[in-house]
C-alpha cells in the first residue's frame, strides 16, 4: 500500500493492499497502460470500477515540459513523464478505505469501525452544473464494516434518517426517503437509500445516499476477522454521503425571483440591522442603537446558538444595502431610523415575505419574539415546499396517461405500481429521459394509486416515483 | 469561466478568464495536446506554472474502457476518451482564486479581499513520504488582494507570524522565521516568508509560508480596479498556508521510541484515566470514582477549552490499555484503584517524563493543578525542542569547515554570513544536498557569526541558514 492511494488516488492495476512504491518511469513502458496486477478489478469490485469507468479523470503523465513551437515561434507546455501505470483521481473511496480497514480488522473486537472523511472527489461530467454536477466536488464520506448483516443495515437506515432529517430541520426541504432500484443502485451496493428533493423546476435531486455493501467490497478487499466462533469471516460493509450539491439543491428549493432565500439554521447572518441615517447630527446615535440591539439579540438563541446578527453600518446608499441583503437571503432584515429611536420601534422585514411588506413593532417586542419569528421562517419554507412538491405528484395508473405526461413542460414526478424488470425500467428511462428516483419507503405522503403495475398489468405492491433529474 | 476550474482543474490552455464550457472530444485532436490559447502561460505567470511543472498530475483522458487481452483472456480497464487538452490538477490556486478576484473587483472599494480556502492540492512526488511529502495533501491556503503594496506586505507578515505563534502557542515547536532566497521562493513570487522547524534527525521542515506575491498575478490576471484617483490600477496580492505537513512535522519534533508525543493544546484526550479494577467486588466503585473524577475536570479548563478527558473502561489487561495511551501520546495518565478510593489519591503519570515516573497525588490538590500540569507540558515539549535545535545550529565562518560539516551523520544547521549569487548558491546547495533554509528574520536565538560571506568574503550583513530538509 502507497502513501498515494492511502491519500486518495485510485490505482488501476495494482491491487490496493499490495506492498511497494508506486512504479513511475519517464519512458514508455512495453504496453501502453497495461495493468500488470489487474487481479483487482475481478470480483465483484469490478462491478465497482466499471460503475464508475465513464466518468473518471485519468492521469497519465506526472510533469509538464515546455517545447517550443517550430511553426510559431510560440512556448507551449505539454505532458511528459508518461506513468507505466495510469492513474484515476478517486470517484469514491471505497477502494482506499476498504484497503485500511482490511489491515485494521483482525478480530470481531476491532469492529464496528467508522470513519468519515470530508474530501474532494472527481468524477468527468460532460455537462457540468454549478453545484450539482461539477467535476470536482466536495463531500463527506462516510465507511463503516460491522460483524453482521444486522448491523450494517441498520448503519445504513441510521445515516438515511440523519439525511432526511437535516435536510427537513436545517435546510427546509422536504425529502421523500426510499430506495433505489437495481438499476440506478451504487455500483457494487446490495442496497441504496436515497433521499429525492424536488425543486422548483420540478426536477428531482438526489441529495443523499446511505448503501448497504454486504460483504461485496469485504470479499474483494479482504476485510476479514476471526469471529466470537473462532472461523474466519468477513465484514459487513456500507458506506454514505452528501455533498456541495446540497448547497445546489438549497438554492434550486427556495429562492425567488429577488435571490437567495435561506433557511435561519444555515443563515450566516440570521438578522441584518441596516442603520437609516439620513441626517448627519442623528447618525452616530442611530449606529449605537443598531449596536446596541445587535448585542442584546446576541444574547438570544435559535436552536441552541446564539443569534448571528450583523450590523451594515456601510456608508453607501439605503437601498443598494437592502437588496444586498435580500439577494444574499438573509432571513430577517431589520431598520432602525432617528424617529424609531424615540418611539422605541423597529421595522422588520422578512425573506418569507414580499418585499413591500414590512410590519413596525415595538423594539422588546421584538428581541422577545426574534427567534419564534426564525422557526415561523423556517416553517414557511418546508411548508411552503412541501405543498408544492405534493402538488406536482401525480398517481398514474395506466401507461397512456403516463406517456403523455411527459411531454409538458416540467413535468412534476408520477408515482406509479411498478413490477417491470430492470431492462424495462430502462427502457421506459431512455424514452421519456426519466428515471425511478426511488421506491418510497412510505406511502403516508403520497397519492394513492391502484396495485396493477402500470407496464405488465401485474399485482404489486411495489410502488416507483418517477421524474426527471439533475 | 467554466465549473470544473471554479472548483480548482487548473486548465493549461485555455486563459482561465476566457468564457465558454470547457472543450472535450473522445476523438483525438487533429494537435496532440494543442494549447490553443496559451496566452495564459506567458508574462510572470509562465515562471508559476514552469515553477510547478515537474510535478504536475495531468489529466488527458476522462473515462476507461473495459478490453479483453487478445493472449490471456482477461479483461483490463484502458484509458479511453482522450480530452482535446490536458488538465492539471491544482498543485495551488493562485490562478483560480485570481480569476475570481479579477471578476469581482471593480474599484478601490472592493478591496482588501480575503479567501481561505480549505483544499486537497496534487504535487507528484517520485519520493512519497508520509505526512511530509505526498502526492495530494490537505491544506489552508488563503488569498488576498490589496490596493498598495504596504498593505500587502503588511498581510504577508502578519500570516508569517500567525504560523510561528501557532507552532509554537498550539505545537510546541520553536521555528526560526525568515526569507527564502531568490532561489527557494514560490514560483511567480517577490518575497516568500517561511517558519523553519528542525526534528529531532536535524533535518529542516519548512512548515508554513506566506508570499507577497506583488502585481505579478493581478498583471497576468487583469485583477484591476479603478483607485482612488480614478485610474486603472493592478491589484497586489498575497498568499499563504500551512498544509497537514505539520502533522508529520509535529511527530517527528516530539515523538519517542515509545510513541506519540503529543503537545496538550491539540491532543485529541489530555487526560486519560484509567480504572485498575484487580477484583470484582471493588469493580464498579472504581469504575464510578474514575467518571465522577472525569466529570469534575471537565469543568475546568486549559487555554479556554474545558478540560479533554477520557475513562477507559474497556475491559483489557491494564498494561495492554497503559501503552496504547502511552503510544497515543496522551499528555497525562491517571489510575485509580480501590485503595486510592480510600486515601483520597491518584497517581499521575507524564507524557513529557521517563514511563516509570509516577507521583501519588490528593485528588484534590490533582484537579486544582490539572491545568496547570497541562502547561508544564506544553512549556517542557517547547524548552526541549528549543534547546536540541539551538544545540544543532552552529555558526560557520570559514568554507573549509563548511564543507567538511556536511560529510557528518545527521548534520545540524550552518549558519553564516552570505553574499553570494543564486548560482553559487545552487552550486553549494547541490554539491552537499543542502538549502539555505531561510535569511532568518532576528538573530537574538542564533549563534554570533564575523560579518564576511563564507564563499566570497564580500562584508555582508545578509545570514543564512543552510540546512538538509525533508
Amino acid at each position: 500500500m502507497h502513501g498515494d492511494q492511502a491519500l486518495g488516488l485510485w490505482d488501476l492495476g495494482t491491487h490496493p493492499t499490495a506492498a511497494g512504491p508506486p512504479i513511475q518511469s519517464d519512458r514508455p513502458p512495453k504496453r501502453l497502460f497495461s495493468t500488470a496486477h489487474s487481479a483487482f478489478l475481478f470480483g465483484k469490485e469490478a462491478e465497482h470500477a466499471e460503475g464508475f469507468a465513464t466518468e473518471c479523470a485519468v492521469v497519465t503523465h506526472h510533469r509538464l515540459e515546455a517545447i517550443k513551437d517550430p511553426v510559431t515561434g510560440k512556448t507551449k507546455m505539454i505532458p511528459a513523464g508518461e506513468l507505466a501505470e495510469p492513474y484515476v483521481i478517486r470517484p469514491t473511496s471505497e477502494t482506499i478505505i476498504g484497503a485500511a480497514f482490511a489491515r485494521w480488522t483482525e478480530s470481531y473486537r476491532d469492529l464496528p469501525l467508522l470513519i468519515n472523511q470530508w474530501a474532494n472527489v472527481m468524477r468527468w461530467e460532460m455537462r457540468p452544473r454549478l453545484f450539482l454536477r461539477t467535476a470536482e466536488f466536495l463531500w463527506q464520506e462516510g465507511h463503516t464494516a460491522h460483524e453482521t448483516k444486522e448491523e450494517a443495515i441498520a448503519e445504513t437506515r441510521l445515516m438515511h434518517r440523519q439525511y432526511e432529517e437535516f435536510l427537513r430541520d436545517h435546510l427546509a426541504i422536504p425529502v421523500i426517503p426510499g430506495e433505489k432500484t437495481e438499476n440506478e443502485r451504487f455500483p457494487g451496493a446490495d442496497m441504496t437509500l436515497t433521499v429525492e428533493a424536488m425543486v422548483q423546476d420540478r426536477k428531482a435531486i438526489q441529495a443523499g445516499t446511505s448503501h448497504y455493501l454486504g460483504q461485496n467490497f469485504s470479499k474483494a478487499q479482504n476485510i476479514s476477522f476471526t469471529g466470537r466462533d473462532g472461523t474466519v469471516q468477513h465484514a459487513y460493509t456500507t458506506s454514505w454521503g452528501v455533498s456541495t450539491r446540497l448547497i445546489g439543491t438549497l438554492i434550486m428549493a427556495h429562492s425567488d425571483d429577488d435571490g437567495l432565500v435561506l433557511p435561519p439554521r444555515v443563515a450566516t447572518q440570521q438578522i441584518v440591522i441596516l442603520p437609516i441615517t439620513p441626517k448627519e447630527d442623528s447618525r452616530q446615535a442611530v449606529l449605537d442603537a443598531c449596536q446596541a440591539l445587535a448585542e442584546t439579540l446576541r444574547h438570544h438563541s435559535f436552536q441552541g446558538d446564539p443569534l448571528r446578527v450583523h450590523v451594515d453600518s456601510r456608508d453607501l446608499n439605503g437601498g443598494v444595502k437592502k437588496w444586498e441583503w435580500i439577494k444574499k437571503g438573509v432571513p430577517i432584515r431589520v431598520e432602525i431610523g432617528p424617529k424609531d429611536i424615540e418611539s422605541r420601534k423597529v421595522c422588520v422585514q422578512r425573506r418569507d415575505q414580499a418585499v413591500s411588506e414590512k410590519s413596525f413593532t415595538d423594539k422588546g417586542e421584538f428581541i422577545q419574539n426574534a427567534s419564534e419569528i426564525l422557526a415561523e421562517i423556517h416553517n414557511t419554507l418546508l411548508t411552503r415546499s412541501t405543498a408544492f412538491r405534493n402538488s406536482n405528484i401525480s398517481a398514474c395508473n395506466d401507461l397512456d396517461s403516463f406517456h403523455a405526461h411527459w411531454s409538458g413542460e416540467n413535468p412534476g414526478w408520477l408515482f406509479t405500481p411498478w413490477a417491470g424488470t430492470p431492462e424495462q425500467e430502462d427502457a421506459l428511462s431512455k424514452q421519456h429521459k426519466i428515471t425511478i428516483r426511488c421506491l418510497p419507503i412510505s406511502t403516508d405522503d403520497l397519492p394513492a394509486t391502484g396495485s396493477k403495475c402500470i407496464l405488465t398489468g401485474q399485482e404489486t405492491t411495489t410502488r416507483a416515483i418517477w421524474g426527471r433529474s439533475y
